[in-house]
Protein backbone atom coordinates (compact mmCIF):
# COMPACT_ATOMS: atom_id res chain seq x y z
CA UNK A 1 0.00 0.00 0.00
CA UNK A 2 1.41 3.52 -1.16
CA UNK A 3 1.31 5.73 2.24
CA UNK A 4 0.58 9.35 2.24
CA UNK A 5 2.58 11.42 4.03
CA UNK A 6 0.13 13.20 6.80
CA UNK A 7 2.33 15.14 9.28
CA UNK A 8 -0.76 15.81 11.68
CA UNK A 9 -2.09 11.95 11.60
CA UNK A 10 -0.90 11.33 15.36
CA UNK A 11 -2.00 14.81 16.69
CA UNK A 12 -5.78 13.80 15.20
CA UNK A 13 -5.48 10.79 16.45
CA UNK A 14 -4.47 11.75 19.88
CA UNK A 15 -7.13 14.56 19.64
CA UNK A 16 -10.29 12.24 19.19
CA UNK A 17 -10.51 9.40 21.93
CA UNK A 18 -13.87 9.15 21.30
CA UNK A 19 -13.29 7.27 17.75
CA UNK A 20 -9.86 6.03 18.30
CA UNK A 21 -10.06 4.49 21.63
CA UNK A 22 -6.48 4.72 23.78
CA UNK A 23 -5.68 2.16 26.27
CA UNK A 24 -7.05 -0.53 24.33
CA UNK A 25 -6.19 -3.01 27.01
CA UNK A 26 -8.08 -1.16 29.47
CA UNK A 27 -10.83 -2.22 27.93
CA UNK A 28 -10.69 -5.88 28.21
CA UNK A 29 -13.98 -7.30 29.15
CA UNK A 30 -15.76 -4.07 28.48
CA UNK A 31 -15.33 -3.36 24.68
CA UNK A 32 -19.41 -2.93 24.51
CA UNK A 33 -19.72 -0.18 27.05
CA UNK A 34 -17.94 2.45 24.42
CA UNK A 35 -21.14 1.72 21.78
CA UNK A 36 -24.27 2.81 22.29
CA UNK A 37 -25.85 -0.76 22.01
CA UNK A 38 -24.86 -4.00 23.40
CA UNK A 39 -24.96 -5.96 20.35
CA UNK A 40 -22.29 -8.79 18.61
CA UNK A 41 -19.08 -7.13 18.24
CA UNK A 42 -16.89 -7.63 14.62
CA UNK A 43 -13.68 -6.72 13.76
CA UNK A 44 -11.02 -6.10 11.40
CA UNK A 45 -7.16 -6.95 11.85
CA UNK A 46 -5.30 -4.54 9.92
CA UNK A 47 -8.27 -2.67 8.59
CA UNK A 48 -5.93 -0.15 6.35
CA UNK A 49 -8.34 3.17 5.60
CA UNK A 50 -11.45 1.62 6.60
CA UNK A 51 -13.59 1.34 3.69
CA UNK A 52 -14.33 -2.04 4.25
CA UNK A 53 -15.59 -1.82 7.66
CA UNK A 54 -17.41 1.95 7.33
CA UNK A 55 -19.75 0.09 4.32
CA UNK A 56 -20.08 -2.77 6.60
CA UNK A 57 -21.36 -0.66 9.49
CA UNK A 58 -23.26 1.39 7.21
CA UNK A 59 -24.94 -1.50 6.59
CA UNK A 60 -25.23 -3.73 9.49
CA UNK A 61 -26.52 -1.40 12.24
CA UNK A 62 -27.40 -3.99 14.60
CA UNK A 63 -23.62 -5.15 14.78
CA UNK A 64 -20.87 -3.34 16.45
CA UNK A 65 -17.35 -2.63 14.62
CA UNK A 66 -14.06 -2.31 15.86
CA UNK A 67 -11.33 -1.83 13.41
CA UNK A 68 -7.89 -2.22 14.44
CA UNK A 69 -4.73 -1.06 12.59
CA UNK A 70 -1.24 -0.14 13.85
CA UNK A 71 -0.20 2.60 11.23
CA UNK A 72 -1.02 6.05 11.94
CA UNK A 73 -0.60 7.46 8.67
CA UNK A 74 -3.27 4.76 7.22
CA UNK A 75 -5.86 4.84 10.07
CA UNK A 76 -5.87 8.54 10.26
CA UNK A 77 -8.15 7.90 6.59
CA UNK A 78 -10.53 5.59 9.08
CA UNK A 79 -10.93 8.56 11.29
CA UNK A 80 -11.80 11.67 8.93
CA UNK A 81 -14.35 9.40 7.34
CA UNK A 82 -15.74 8.33 10.98
CA UNK A 83 -15.47 12.33 11.61
CA UNK A 84 -17.36 13.61 8.96
CA UNK A 85 -20.17 11.06 8.87
CA UNK A 86 -20.11 9.38 12.44
CA UNK A 87 -21.76 6.00 12.80
CA UNK A 88 -22.74 5.22 16.85
CA UNK A 89 -21.66 1.39 16.01
CA UNK A 90 -17.94 1.65 14.07
CA UNK A 91 -14.65 2.56 16.94
CA UNK A 92 -11.53 2.45 16.19
CA UNK A 93 -8.09 1.62 18.09
CA UNK A 94 -4.34 1.76 16.99
CA UNK A 95 -2.65 -1.29 18.41
CA UNK A 96 -0.60 -4.52 17.22
CA UNK A 97 -2.32 -7.30 15.60
CA UNK A 98 -0.03 -9.31 17.99
CA UNK A 99 -1.87 -7.92 21.58
CA UNK A 100 -4.73 -9.06 20.38
CA UNK A 101 -5.69 -11.38 23.82
CA UNK A 102 -4.63 -8.92 25.66
CA UNK A 103 -6.96 -6.54 24.32
CA UNK A 104 -10.11 -8.67 24.45
CA UNK A 105 -11.66 -11.42 27.16
CA UNK A 106 -12.12 -14.76 26.12
CA UNK A 107 -15.58 -14.68 23.70
CA UNK A 108 -15.61 -10.77 23.59
CA UNK A 109 -15.46 -10.97 19.66
CA UNK A 110 -17.75 -12.74 17.53
CA UNK A 111 -16.12 -12.38 14.24
CA UNK A 112 -12.80 -11.72 13.05
CA UNK A 113 -12.13 -9.91 9.85
CA UNK A 114 -8.85 -10.22 7.55
CA UNK A 115 -8.94 -8.14 3.49
CA UNK A 116 -5.74 -8.82 1.94
CA UNK A 117 -3.50 -9.12 4.59
CA UNK A 118 0.48 -7.98 4.40
CA UNK A 119 1.61 -11.43 2.62
CA UNK A 120 4.84 -11.71 4.28
CA UNK A 121 5.99 -13.59 1.00
CA UNK A 122 9.38 -14.52 2.29
CA UNK A 123 9.31 -17.97 4.21
CA UNK A 124 11.60 -16.61 7.37
CA UNK A 125 8.44 -14.26 7.48
CA UNK A 126 5.64 -16.27 7.73
CA UNK A 127 5.05 -16.03 11.25
CA UNK A 128 4.14 -12.51 10.85
CA UNK A 129 1.24 -13.23 8.89
CA UNK A 130 -2.51 -12.48 9.92
CA UNK A 131 -3.40 -16.38 9.13
CA UNK A 132 -0.29 -18.23 10.91
CA UNK A 133 -0.84 -20.47 13.50
CA UNK A 134 0.11 -18.27 16.38
CA UNK A 135 -2.86 -15.80 15.23
CA UNK A 136 -5.29 -18.45 14.98
CA UNK A 137 -4.56 -19.22 18.27
CA UNK A 138 -5.59 -15.73 19.20
CA UNK A 139 -8.72 -15.73 17.31
CA UNK A 140 -9.69 -19.06 18.41
CA UNK A 141 -9.71 -17.64 21.90
CA UNK A 142 -11.20 -14.22 22.00
CA UNK A 143 -14.19 -15.25 19.36
CA UNK A 144 -14.29 -18.59 21.92
CA UNK A 145 -14.97 -20.59 19.01
CA UNK A 146 -16.29 -18.05 16.18
CA UNK A 147 -15.25 -17.70 12.90
CA UNK A 148 -12.86 -15.55 10.64
CA UNK A 149 -13.97 -14.17 6.97
CA UNK A 150 -10.87 -13.93 4.95
CA UNK A 151 -10.25 -12.31 1.57
CA UNK A 152 -6.91 -11.34 -0.37
CA UNK A 153 -5.96 -11.36 -4.06
CA UNK A 154 -2.81 -12.71 -2.95
CA UNK A 155 -2.77 -16.39 -4.15
CA UNK A 156 0.52 -17.19 -1.89
CA UNK A 157 -0.64 -16.04 0.61
CA UNK A 158 -4.29 -17.57 0.30
CA UNK A 159 -2.80 -20.90 -0.78
CA UNK A 160 -0.56 -20.52 2.65
CA UNK A 161 -3.88 -19.64 4.52
CA UNK A 162 -5.80 -22.48 3.10
CA UNK A 163 -3.67 -24.54 4.92
CA UNK A 164 -3.03 -23.38 7.30
CA UNK A 165 -6.08 -23.34 8.53
CA UNK A 166 -7.54 -26.85 7.57
CA UNK A 167 -4.39 -27.90 9.47
CA UNK A 168 -5.46 -25.82 12.48
CA UNK A 169 -8.74 -28.16 12.64
CA UNK A 170 -10.97 -25.22 11.16
CA UNK A 171 -13.45 -25.81 9.17
CA UNK A 172 -14.71 -24.54 6.04
CA UNK A 173 -18.46 -22.84 5.55
CA UNK A 174 -17.98 -20.72 1.85
CA UNK A 175 -15.05 -20.59 -0.68
CA UNK A 176 -14.50 -18.84 -3.21
CA UNK A 177 -11.48 -18.61 -5.67
CA UNK A 178 -12.82 -15.71 -7.92
CA UNK A 179 -15.08 -13.73 -5.81
CA UNK A 180 -16.35 -11.37 -8.34
CA UNK A 181 -17.53 -13.93 -10.69
CA UNK A 182 -19.66 -15.32 -8.05
CA UNK A 183 -22.66 -15.79 -7.16
CA UNK A 184 -21.80 -13.99 -3.62
CA UNK A 185 -24.23 -11.30 -2.81
CA UNK A 186 -23.42 -8.07 -1.19
CA UNK A 187 -19.64 -7.99 -0.98
CA UNK A 188 -18.59 -4.75 0.27
CA UNK A 189 -15.16 -3.76 -1.48
CA UNK A 190 -11.93 -2.37 0.42
CA UNK A 191 -9.98 0.25 -1.26
CA UNK A 192 -7.21 -1.53 -2.49
CA UNK A 193 -9.77 -4.49 -3.74
CA UNK A 194 -11.56 -1.83 -5.67
CA UNK A 195 -8.74 -0.80 -7.49
CA UNK A 196 -6.86 -3.97 -8.35
CA UNK A 197 -9.35 -6.23 -9.05
CA UNK A 198 -10.18 -4.00 -12.26
CA UNK A 199 -6.59 -5.54 -13.62
CA UNK A 200 -8.64 -8.87 -13.81
CA UNK A 201 -7.08 -10.68 -10.92
CA UNK A 202 -9.24 -13.17 -9.27
CA UNK A 203 -10.26 -12.30 -5.34
CA UNK A 204 -10.36 -15.07 -3.04
CA UNK A 205 -12.43 -15.43 -0.07
CA UNK A 206 -13.22 -17.80 2.85
CA UNK A 207 -15.21 -17.77 5.80
CA UNK A 208 -14.41 -20.65 8.47
CA UNK A 209 -15.02 -21.21 11.99
CA UNK A 210 -13.36 -22.80 15.03
CA UNK A 211 -14.51 -26.32 16.39
CA UNK A 212 -13.92 -27.36 20.00
CA UNK A 213 -11.73 -30.05 19.67
CA UNK A 214 -11.76 -31.49 23.03
CA UNK A 215 -15.37 -30.99 22.98
CA UNK A 216 -15.48 -33.31 19.47
CA UNK A 217 -12.86 -35.63 21.24
CA UNK A 218 -15.05 -36.17 24.45
CA UNK A 219 -18.23 -36.84 21.94
CA UNK A 220 -16.78 -39.13 19.74
CA UNK A 221 -14.66 -41.68 22.42
CA UNK A 222 -17.62 -41.55 24.70
CA UNK A 223 -19.21 -43.18 21.00
CA UNK A 224 -16.45 -45.49 20.61
CA UNK A 225 -17.22 -46.86 23.85
CA UNK B 1 -14.28 -35.48 -22.40
CA UNK B 2 -15.25 -36.03 -25.86
CA UNK B 3 -16.00 -39.44 -26.38
CA UNK B 4 -14.70 -41.58 -29.31
CA UNK B 5 -17.10 -44.41 -30.55
CA UNK B 6 -14.53 -47.38 -29.96
CA UNK B 7 -17.08 -50.35 -31.45
CA UNK B 8 -14.70 -53.32 -30.36
CA UNK B 9 -13.51 -51.65 -26.98
CA UNK B 10 -15.06 -54.06 -24.92
CA UNK B 11 -14.13 -57.03 -27.00
CA UNK B 12 -10.50 -55.82 -26.82
CA UNK B 13 -10.80 -55.53 -23.20
CA UNK B 14 -12.24 -58.90 -22.45
CA UNK B 15 -9.14 -60.17 -24.80
CA UNK B 16 -6.85 -58.46 -22.41
CA UNK B 17 -7.06 -60.15 -18.96
CA UNK B 18 -3.29 -59.24 -18.66
CA UNK B 19 -3.65 -55.59 -18.66
CA UNK B 20 -7.17 -54.82 -17.64
CA UNK B 21 -7.85 -57.16 -14.62
CA UNK B 22 -11.44 -58.95 -14.50
CA UNK B 23 -13.12 -59.40 -11.60
CA UNK B 24 -11.22 -56.98 -9.13
CA UNK B 25 -13.07 -58.00 -6.41
CA UNK B 26 -11.56 -60.94 -6.10
CA UNK B 27 -8.13 -59.71 -6.15
CA UNK B 28 -9.56 -58.04 -2.47
CA UNK B 29 -6.38 -58.13 -0.36
CA UNK B 30 -3.77 -59.55 -2.93
CA UNK B 31 -3.68 -56.83 -5.30
CA UNK B 32 0.28 -57.18 -4.93
CA UNK B 33 0.13 -60.88 -7.03
CA UNK B 34 -0.69 -59.28 -10.21
CA UNK B 35 2.52 -57.27 -10.27
CA UNK B 36 5.81 -58.44 -10.72
CA UNK B 37 7.08 -56.66 -7.58
CA UNK B 38 5.52 -56.30 -4.03
CA UNK B 39 6.33 -52.60 -3.73
CA UNK B 40 3.63 -49.33 -2.72
CA UNK B 41 0.13 -49.31 -4.59
CA UNK B 42 -0.79 -46.06 -5.82
CA UNK B 43 -4.69 -45.85 -7.41
CA UNK B 44 -6.25 -43.44 -10.25
CA UNK B 45 -9.73 -43.28 -9.11
CA UNK B 46 -11.50 -41.50 -12.86
CA UNK B 47 -8.04 -42.51 -14.63
CA UNK B 48 -9.93 -41.31 -18.63
CA UNK B 49 -7.28 -42.15 -20.94
CA UNK B 50 -4.29 -42.95 -18.85
CA UNK B 51 -1.80 -40.51 -20.09
CA UNK B 52 -1.43 -39.40 -16.72
CA UNK B 53 -1.22 -43.09 -15.16
CA UNK B 54 1.12 -44.60 -17.81
CA UNK B 55 3.41 -41.24 -17.45
CA UNK B 56 3.82 -41.74 -13.53
CA UNK B 57 4.38 -45.58 -14.14
CA UNK B 58 7.37 -45.04 -16.36
CA UNK B 59 8.83 -42.64 -14.06
CA UNK B 60 8.38 -44.44 -10.67
CA UNK B 61 9.31 -48.33 -11.59
CA UNK B 62 9.37 -48.22 -7.71
CA UNK B 63 5.72 -48.14 -7.32
CA UNK B 64 2.78 -50.05 -8.35
CA UNK B 65 -0.28 -48.51 -10.33
CA UNK B 66 -3.95 -49.56 -10.50
CA UNK B 67 -5.85 -47.11 -13.02
CA UNK B 68 -9.48 -47.17 -12.49
CA UNK B 69 -11.88 -46.58 -15.44
CA UNK B 70 -15.83 -47.15 -15.62
CA UNK B 71 -15.55 -46.70 -19.33
CA UNK B 72 -15.70 -48.72 -22.24
CA UNK B 73 -14.43 -46.56 -24.39
CA UNK B 74 -12.26 -44.19 -22.44
CA UNK B 75 -10.12 -47.32 -21.11
CA UNK B 76 -9.57 -48.35 -24.08
CA UNK B 77 -6.41 -46.12 -24.69
CA UNK B 78 -5.17 -46.60 -21.95
CA UNK B 79 -5.50 -50.26 -22.73
CA UNK B 80 -3.91 -49.24 -26.47
CA UNK B 81 -1.42 -47.92 -24.68
CA UNK B 82 -0.24 -50.27 -22.62
CA UNK B 83 -0.16 -52.94 -25.33
CA UNK B 84 2.13 -50.93 -27.38
CA UNK B 85 4.94 -49.94 -24.71
CA UNK B 86 3.89 -53.11 -21.86
CA UNK B 87 4.92 -52.16 -18.52
CA UNK B 88 5.47 -54.39 -15.42
CA UNK B 89 3.76 -51.67 -12.84
CA UNK B 90 1.10 -50.76 -14.35
CA UNK B 91 -2.62 -52.41 -14.84
CA UNK B 92 -5.73 -51.75 -15.24
CA UNK B 93 -9.73 -52.40 -13.99
CA UNK B 94 -12.94 -51.76 -15.46
CA UNK B 95 -14.85 -50.88 -12.25
CA UNK B 96 -16.94 -48.29 -10.92
CA UNK B 97 -15.71 -45.70 -8.42
CA UNK B 98 -18.45 -46.98 -5.50
CA UNK B 99 -16.98 -50.09 -5.11
CA UNK B 100 -13.36 -49.03 -3.95
CA UNK B 101 -14.13 -50.92 -0.09
CA UNK B 102 -15.24 -54.07 -1.98
CA UNK B 103 -12.35 -54.26 -4.13
CA UNK B 104 -9.70 -53.30 -1.43
CA UNK B 105 -8.73 -54.32 1.93
CA UNK B 106 -7.99 -51.68 4.47
CA UNK B 107 -4.76 -50.05 3.91
CA UNK B 108 -3.88 -52.18 0.85
CA UNK B 109 -3.63 -48.62 -0.97
CA UNK B 110 -0.74 -46.19 -0.22
CA UNK B 111 -2.26 -43.04 -2.61
CA UNK B 112 -5.05 -41.67 -4.16
CA UNK B 113 -4.86 -39.95 -7.73
CA UNK B 114 -8.15 -37.63 -8.71
CA UNK B 115 -7.42 -36.06 -11.77
CA UNK B 116 -10.40 -33.62 -13.88
CA UNK B 117 -12.79 -35.33 -12.10
CA UNK B 118 -16.36 -34.99 -13.32
CA UNK B 119 -17.23 -31.89 -11.17
CA UNK B 120 -21.02 -32.70 -11.33
CA UNK B 121 -21.90 -29.23 -11.36
CA UNK B 122 -25.92 -29.32 -10.10
CA UNK B 123 -26.31 -29.70 -6.60
CA UNK B 124 -28.33 -32.48 -6.57
CA UNK B 125 -25.38 -34.38 -7.95
CA UNK B 126 -23.09 -33.71 -4.98
CA UNK B 127 -22.88 -37.20 -3.91
CA UNK B 128 -21.19 -38.03 -7.33
CA UNK B 129 -18.50 -35.72 -7.25
CA UNK B 130 -15.43 -37.85 -6.41
CA UNK B 131 -14.48 -35.74 -2.95
CA UNK B 132 -17.73 -35.87 -1.27
CA UNK B 133 -17.47 -37.08 1.78
CA UNK B 134 -18.62 -40.58 1.21
CA UNK B 135 -15.94 -41.19 -0.96
CA UNK B 136 -13.40 -39.68 1.24
CA UNK B 137 -14.31 -42.49 3.32
CA UNK B 138 -13.82 -45.08 1.18
CA UNK B 139 -10.28 -43.71 0.74
CA UNK B 140 -9.80 -43.38 4.24
CA UNK B 141 -10.54 -46.61 4.93
CA UNK B 142 -8.40 -48.13 1.66
CA UNK B 143 -5.52 -46.13 2.14
CA UNK B 144 -6.13 -46.61 5.86
CA UNK B 145 -5.27 -42.75 7.20
CA UNK B 146 -3.10 -42.58 3.50
CA UNK B 147 -3.47 -39.52 1.14
CA UNK B 148 -4.87 -37.76 -1.92
CA UNK B 149 -3.45 -35.85 -4.57
CA UNK B 150 -6.01 -34.24 -6.34
CA UNK B 151 -5.81 -31.90 -9.78
CA UNK B 152 -8.51 -30.12 -11.50
CA UNK B 153 -9.14 -27.25 -13.73
CA UNK B 154 -12.37 -26.73 -12.59
CA UNK B 155 -12.95 -24.27 -9.75
CA UNK B 156 -16.39 -24.90 -8.58
CA UNK B 157 -15.34 -28.28 -8.28
CA UNK B 158 -12.06 -27.52 -6.58
CA UNK B 159 -13.63 -25.04 -4.24
CA UNK B 160 -16.08 -27.87 -3.40
CA UNK B 161 -13.81 -29.81 -2.41
CA UNK B 162 -11.13 -28.10 -0.32
CA UNK B 163 -14.61 -27.53 1.87
CA UNK B 164 -15.63 -30.72 2.06
CA UNK B 165 -11.91 -32.29 2.71
CA UNK B 166 -11.20 -29.37 5.14
CA UNK B 167 -14.67 -30.60 7.06
CA UNK B 168 -13.96 -34.06 6.97
CA UNK B 169 -10.60 -33.38 9.30
CA UNK B 170 -8.39 -33.73 6.23
CA UNK B 171 -4.60 -32.19 6.66
CA UNK B 172 -3.21 -30.18 3.61
CA UNK B 173 -0.02 -30.90 2.59
CA UNK B 174 0.56 -28.86 -0.58
CA UNK B 175 -1.60 -26.62 -2.12
CA UNK B 176 -1.42 -24.61 -5.70
CA UNK B 177 -4.20 -22.19 -7.13
CA UNK B 178 -2.18 -21.96 -10.46
CA UNK B 179 0.11 -25.02 -10.97
CA UNK B 180 1.22 -24.27 -13.94
CA UNK B 181 2.80 -20.84 -13.03
CA UNK B 182 3.94 -21.95 -9.18
CA UNK B 183 7.54 -24.02 -8.79
CA UNK B 184 5.81 -27.16 -8.54
CA UNK B 185 8.15 -29.31 -10.83
CA UNK B 186 7.80 -32.90 -12.17
CA UNK B 187 3.98 -32.40 -12.88
CA UNK B 188 3.06 -35.21 -15.43
CA UNK B 189 0.15 -33.77 -17.16
CA UNK B 190 -3.05 -35.62 -18.40
CA UNK B 191 -4.52 -35.55 -21.80
CA UNK B 192 -7.29 -32.99 -21.06
CA UNK B 193 -4.69 -30.67 -18.67
CA UNK B 194 -2.33 -30.90 -21.70
CA UNK B 195 -4.92 -29.38 -23.98
CA UNK B 196 -7.22 -27.58 -21.84
CA UNK B 197 -4.35 -25.32 -20.09
CA UNK B 198 -3.33 -23.60 -23.25
CA UNK B 199 -5.93 -21.28 -22.36
CA UNK B 200 -4.76 -19.81 -19.66
CA UNK B 201 -7.29 -21.12 -17.22
CA UNK B 202 -5.29 -21.62 -14.10
CA UNK B 203 -5.00 -25.85 -12.72
CA UNK B 204 -5.64 -25.98 -8.70
CA UNK B 205 -3.71 -29.17 -6.81
CA UNK B 206 -4.07 -30.07 -3.86
CA UNK B 207 -2.57 -32.73 -1.55
CA UNK B 208 -4.00 -33.87 1.77
CA UNK B 209 -4.08 -36.66 3.90
CA UNK B 210 -6.31 -38.50 6.84
CA UNK B 211 -5.89 -38.30 10.29
CA UNK B 212 -6.98 -40.79 12.57
CA UNK B 213 -8.98 -38.80 14.67
CA UNK B 214 -9.64 -41.31 17.57
CA UNK B 215 -5.44 -41.73 18.06
CA UNK B 216 -5.08 -37.79 17.98
CA UNK B 217 -8.49 -37.41 20.18
CA UNK B 218 -7.06 -40.47 22.75
CA UNK B 219 -3.89 -38.03 23.07
CA UNK B 220 -5.21 -34.94 23.65
CA UNK B 221 -7.75 -36.00 26.35
CA UNK B 222 -4.69 -37.73 28.05
CA UNK B 223 -3.00 -34.32 28.07
CA UNK B 224 -5.80 -32.86 29.21
CA UNK B 225 -6.36 -34.77 32.29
Amino acid sequence: MRLRNVPHAKETINNNPHYVIPEPKDHRGSWQQIFEKNQPLHIEVGMGRGRFLYGMAQANPQINYLGIEKMDSVLINALERLMKNPLPNLRLVRVDAEQLDEMFARGEVDLVYLNFSDPWPKKKHAKRRLTHENFLKQYETITDFGAIHFKTDNRSLFEYSLMSMANYGMKYDFMSLDLHNSEYEGNIMTEYEARFSKKGHPIYRLEAHFVNQVQICQTMLCEEE
